[in-house]
């Protein structure tokens, strides 16, 4: 059946600028990595902080250490998701019921599903806005595929480190924009300094602060002026009590023409191990390329059929859940228990007189390390006083330097008692 | 508690590296996209065939068409994955048992059954070798991150059209690599050539080829004498039944310093629906940066840890039942029942004397369509004369031209009734 092999190259078929005229490379010529690679910081944040806990127990066998540092949910998933979930798994082992590859950007029942979800916040989207994904930090790195590398980008700081990362592993420039206690850890735009793309993530991770709708129609307006994206980022959106607080940029008149919005079931729903995320790129929003507008929703599209091939069946029919009545309801039982641990940890360090931010609309608490501390100085502090672990503010980046954060996904017996532990140890200053 | 927002930007903490200095642009610059993508063809294949078919429905209504051209599993998933999967969805919905982020790069029982998977064909790998992704397709385009834009790319046609259009996307020159029936679609290197990077799709989708372990070596050759990197697709490795063929690259001695595999539960446990696959990259290969070794398995952790939270941990129970001794044989079986319904659409080409390849080892069918028809001549044709719908050669690439697709995924009834009807077609020709 099969001739002997045959060599043969094309030589003329090149797609239509597939990067120019191919020429051979000279054998010696090496193969080249990304190098952007090698401009990455390394993180040694959470590896410092398990060395630094080992040793401690190491001198002092025995302590029971409470951590509230810790940045995932512990409460297991809602029953009405684990029923969904349950039903689908039964699906799939039935041949008539059976699903193989769904649409890369999601099943309509839960498109819809949050359609009606923003609905409710007064933002009308349509179906095709939304595409389903893996989680919002595959969703918030990938989107950057569809900017050249060319755009600059403003980053406020502190900040969660995957904005800075991604950027730098692309090789664009960023400026970076100080969030501080007299800014109330929420920047708003500089007029002189132009950028292309934005980060804004509200409510924040690490700071906890949120920002007003005032706040984010000038960063709207600055976006809208200046040409720029904003990538939203409202992974903790459903930590939103106050409904005078925006939970959607999209909730800023004309946030459609400037704002891509990213979205997660991690914390809403505790899907950090499920995983789905989900991205709101309007169809409103254009940029030009050679003086024609471009749907950004089309580019998205386009990338997503290309490089992804959807999330399972399973995990969509659980998230569906988590947006029904019934599984709602479930899912904010479980985030007014990590609100009230946030709300002990604030409540305290009120009475401590120290300053933070958050821990009312988010599950973070920021705080202003005492006495001048640096941030490692308070861990150290904490970890040996208090026998609590949380995290070095100055892990976030410069501006974080002498603030520290402490979670709300612990136990409410836990955050009692390192609440109660924290106090002490502080008053003994 | 929060102080009047204040402007400030840091004008002198840029990374070491993050795209050199940041200037600000003229108010008048636009935000640049990513231009790579308007020089992406777009693909009309499925499209084109939805609407032959609707049209020829809309003319002959009632006529029953079979679907030959289907590249999705349609078995239901084996009793083993879905007991597996019941039980992680119950742990995720009770404290004790529930789980939150995972390793990015997978959990360890996962990485150890496929450590086992190969080491059942004589290929020894170590657990952190072994990346968990969401499928082959994800992997497979973002691999190429790490990797700089000015690599040479080998292309074999015809091709799996993501190989391409990820590489458009990046800019990246492309060299395709003629498969043809002189060579049994299986082209081997031309040393005149120098190329960085190569795919290789072995069983091939769409010609059903599949190396041999000789032919393989001399593409390791080829990329250990010029330093390229072998993108190894082995999706459809389970379709090999002739054990003296190679169904891992690394069965063939250096690929660890050459290859990268990348593979997939899709076609394997008929996980289409539920997106789980896996990357193989070995601590032993390494390529230079600055005149030293760098290890590719660093760079692409790196990678995911930055832009990838890890796989559902439901799924992941459910592809280690796939590999477990029970869940092996279950899903062997659906496999053997796509396997024979090749066989059946290969037999019927063997006895009408048309060229084909595959039909052995994998679950597709590559044929010459008879009397020098086009793809698209040869489609229209099997749709008015037999009312099979397969897919156009032409579709995966200009060597696909006057070639035809067939699939082995239906149901054994239509693959029977689809076969006696082509037989009939063609003999009437």
């Amino acid at each position: 059946m099969k001739a002997a092999p045959a060599y043969a190259i094309h030589e003329t078929d090149l797609p239509p600028g597939a990067g120019g005229a191919w020429r051979p490379k000279a054998r010696e010529e090496e193969m080249l990595l990304n190098e952007n690679y090698f401009r990455l910081a390394d993180s040694y944040l959470f590896i410092t902080i398990d060395r630094k806990v080992k040793a401690f127990l190491e001198e002092n066998p025995g302590t029971k250490i409470t951590k509230l540092g810790i940045g995932d949910v512990t409460l297991p998933l809602a029953k009405a998701v684990v029923d969904a979930m349950s039903e689908a798994v039964g699906e799939m082992g039935k041949k008539e019921t059976f699903k193989g590859y769904s649409s890369d950007q999601g099943y309509p029942f839960l498109q819809d599903a949050l359609v009606r979800h923003y609905g409710k916040k007064g933002v009308t989207l349509s179906q095709d806005d939304v595409f389903i994904g893996d989680g919002a930090k595959s969703d918030i790195s990938n989107i950057l595929d569809i900017f050249a590398k060319e755009n600059k980008v403003l980053i406020p700081d502190p900040v969660y480190p995957v904005y800075v990362d991604t950027n730098i592993m692309d090789g664009r420039s960023i400026q970076y924009l100080s969030g501080n206690a007299s800014n109330g850890f929420l920047p708003l735009p500089d007029k002189s300094v132009h950028a292309d793309i934005i980060y804004l993530c509200s409510p924040n991770n690490p700071t906890g602060a949120v920002y007003s709708m005032d706040q984010l129609k000038v960063w709207v307006d600055y976006a809208q002026a200046y040409d720029s994206i904003i990538l939203f980022d409202s992974a903790y959106e459903v930590f939103i009590g106050d409904s005078s607080l925006p939970s959607s940029i999209f909730q800023v008149p004309g946030a459609k023409e400037c704002a891509i919005e990213l979205g997660s079931f991690s914390k809403t729903a505790g899907f950090t191990g499920v995983r789905c995320g989900y991205t709101i790129v309007p169809k409103e929003l254009t940029r030009l390329s050679a003086g024609k507008p471009v749907s950004l929703n089309s580019l998205w599209k386009r990338r997503q059929n290309t490089k992804f091939n959807g999330v399972s069946y399973i995990t969509q029919r659980g998230a569906e859940a988590a947006l029904g009545d019934e599984g709602f309801a479930q899912v904010m039982q479980n985030i007014a228990y990590y609100k009230e641990n946030a709300g002990i940890i604030a409540d305290a360090l009120l009475e401590l007189g120290i300053w933070y931010s958050g821990g009312k609309n988010s599950p973070y608490v920021w705080l202003r390390c005492p006495k001048g501390m640096t941030s490692w100085e308070f861990f150290d502090f904490l970890l040996k006083q208090a026998h609590v672990v949380g995290t070095p503010g100055s892990g976030f980046g410069l501006n974080g330097e002498g603030y520290f954060r402490l979670t709300a996904f612990g136990s409410r017996e836990s955050t009692i008692e390192a609440v109660e532990r924290i106090k002490a140890a502080i008053a003994s200053l």
